[in-house]
């Protein structure tokens, strides 16, 4: 049932013949599968008239308001609750700002607050909740729940965030890091997903540079958790010490903090849009400072096409809506830089969920969970929904 | 079968209680696809005694010497042909000087005559040869068995080099870039295998760095075929031109012509032998030199850690052995800068077979088809030894 559910969600609209051509099923198991989606109320079938004698068709479809998802992303300075339905539309969203020394408990009770009203919402428009998912600064030991040490969020140290949120929510819960999360997002709502390629690297630029590798559709986790750790490529050898214990890694020059202590070492309050007013200003140290960082950005960039051979790079965080207008110059230069076979194939795409990226992709846990083991998953809902 | 045939591989000698452990197979099931491993030659019993009552174990183990595989590398500077058994002991190697601007069709005529030579020895002795495999620098179009556009190695561009060793040769040839081979040495006869870790990065360190990462037990291939290029990862951002397109690749200062170049750019006679010499005897540009090498190949293999997250990384290729020595430096260095839950399990080895490492990579292709699909290898063995 998983891969039938799979196929639909990558080519839907889809007739049933379409997908036993697909599935190499029969066409009857396909009718049985089909038929058990249907009762489940996870697709809805619309009527599709072709050619110039009006044939109709029945065509399969997700039917993407039948379960609402909930995502919560909590970050360094905000937390964030979303309701998405099942193909990752934000229904609603609440932000909360908070600041580094918030207790992690006082943003639990924030966070767990906003989740109960939602769910009550979604049972009292006679919706069901698939699931909830959690996107939280990494690294993390997954199987337990428990954060690790996380840079730059104090407080939150071995905190066991699982376990804290599923007593006060009653429900499971589904975790993984940001830039895990947020790559998924693309993964099962986004540019994965549309363009029909399922290897790809997600970056996340903001205050850290984080990043998630999904190769064939899956996460890549690596030996010890840490594969796709974008922001530690050592770009300055010997250069400025990093959080993670490394010098010079692309974090330390192409994050916020790092643009900024480069530009203007002496003013720690100056901001990444007073640095951007500058550039616009024409001011010859912010531009560059703003020169040297696309620089970093492009060499790194070349540095994935070379280790990761990837499909497409996605790219989002706090930084990137202020380097969106440079993709042009940067795909450009990468080309250049790249393998003569890969220079045709050098594609770098604008994350697809802005602000909740993060928000989204705790959502899209549920979701991928969902196409890999729907059966379990649907009884799961069906007993927390009785 | 080939699920069997893979266990036994990796934790013989086993019993078939063991195996049933080990597969979740059923004793029945066990007992007939041994019998038909053993039938076929693969496999052989031996006795264990065990306790102090004497009581006697059947374990099942390769039959190493069943056999025989013939692995063929053409470089830019020579080329080897090897024999191996089935657990990738080199039997026989013979190894021919060329230069860059040998005809490929002589080249191959060499092969030809070397591998033929072989394959007659291996029938005089009644013995049976399972394949041949081929390792050849890259990059290559994998699916037609042709050459691309390798650096640094005209004359080869384009090339049909399975079809003209496969006519040549009447057999199947199964190939694959060097850097790529070398790491499948080590999957299936080398380190991989002994450590039981089915994810690293294997790098190739002489005229260029190449590079193959393993993950799962599997070659990572990339979207076009260019994954684990780590010889191109940028170290020296806006540094010397590299021959792939971009500027300062790790091969650009870590390989022997970047050394050399960094070293005495007047000379170009000046060989690494020449340099290591200098370095002993502590001429103070070769040790300034020698320092800035270690530790650009310290930056890159961090950065290796943090974006594979390998189990391991194992190091070869001409210029490793110059490099050996310092191995326990760099891991330290590379310890202190790699994420703190990572830093007990940086693990560094040296390739396992040396200069011949490419050419028992080629026979590593056949053992690995082997395993992945037995009847089919073994079928088209027998009708090549009818």
């Amino acid at each position: 049932m998983s891969q039938v559910l799979k196929d639909i969600w990558r080519i839907e609209p889809v007739s049933r013949i379409e997908l036993v051509d697909e599935t190499k099923l029969t066409s009857g198991t396909i009718t049985n599968l089909t038929l058990d989606l249907l009762k489940a109320g996870l697709l809805k079938e619309t009527e599709l008239t072709t050619g110039s004698v009006g044939r109709r068709r029945v065509m399969l479809r997700l039917n993407e308001m039948s379960f609402k998802i909930i995502g919560i992303d909590i970050g360094r300075s905000s937390y964030e609750v979303v309701t998405t339905n099942l193909i990752g539309q934000i229904l609603d969203s609440q932000e909360v700002l908070i600041d580094r020394d918030t207790d992690p408990l006082q943003v639990l009770e924030g966070v767990a607050a906003i989740v109960r009203k939602s769910m009550s919402q979604i049972s009292e428009q006679n919706d069901k909740l698939l699931g909830i998912g959690l996107s939280i600064p990494g690294p993390m030991n997954l199987k337990e729940g428990v954060l690790l040490v996380p840079p730059n969020f104090p407080h939150w140290e071995h905190f066991e965030i699982r376990k804290e949120l599923e007593s006060r929510l009653g429900r499971r819960i589904v975790m993984n890091d940001d830039a895990r999360t947020s790559a998924l997002a693309e993964r099962w709502f986004g540019h994965s997903r549309k363009l029909k390629e399922d290897s790809f690297v997600y970056i996340t630029m903001g205050h850290g540079i984080g990043g998630g590798v999904v190769s064939n559709g899956e996460i890549i986790l690596g030996n010890n958790g840490l594969y796709g750790q974008v922001g530690h490529i050592t770009v300055v050898p010997g250069g400025e010490l990093c959080e993670c214990g490394n010098r010079g890694c692309w974090e330390t020059v192409g994050s916020i903090p790092g643009i900024l202590r480069r530009w203007n070492p002496e003013n720690k309050n100056s901001t990444i849009e007073d640095f951007f007013k500058a550039v616009q200003a024409k001011d010859p140290s912010a531009e560059r400072c703003l020169e040297w960082t696309l620089q970093m950005m492009e060499s790194t960039l070349t540095t994935l096409f070379n280790v990761y051979d990837p499909a497409l790079i996605i790219i989002g965080g706090k930084l990137y809506p202020y380097l969106e207008s440079y993709v042009p110059r940067i795909r450009h230069h990468v080309q250049a830089s790249v393998y003569p076979s890969a220079r045709s194939h050098v594609i770098i795409e604008s994350a697809s969920f802005g602000t909740s990226q993060s928000a989204v992709g705790a959502a899209s846990l549920v979701f991928g969970e969902l196409v890999e083991r729907p059966l379990d998953v649907l009884d799961e809902v069906n007993m927390a929904n009785e």
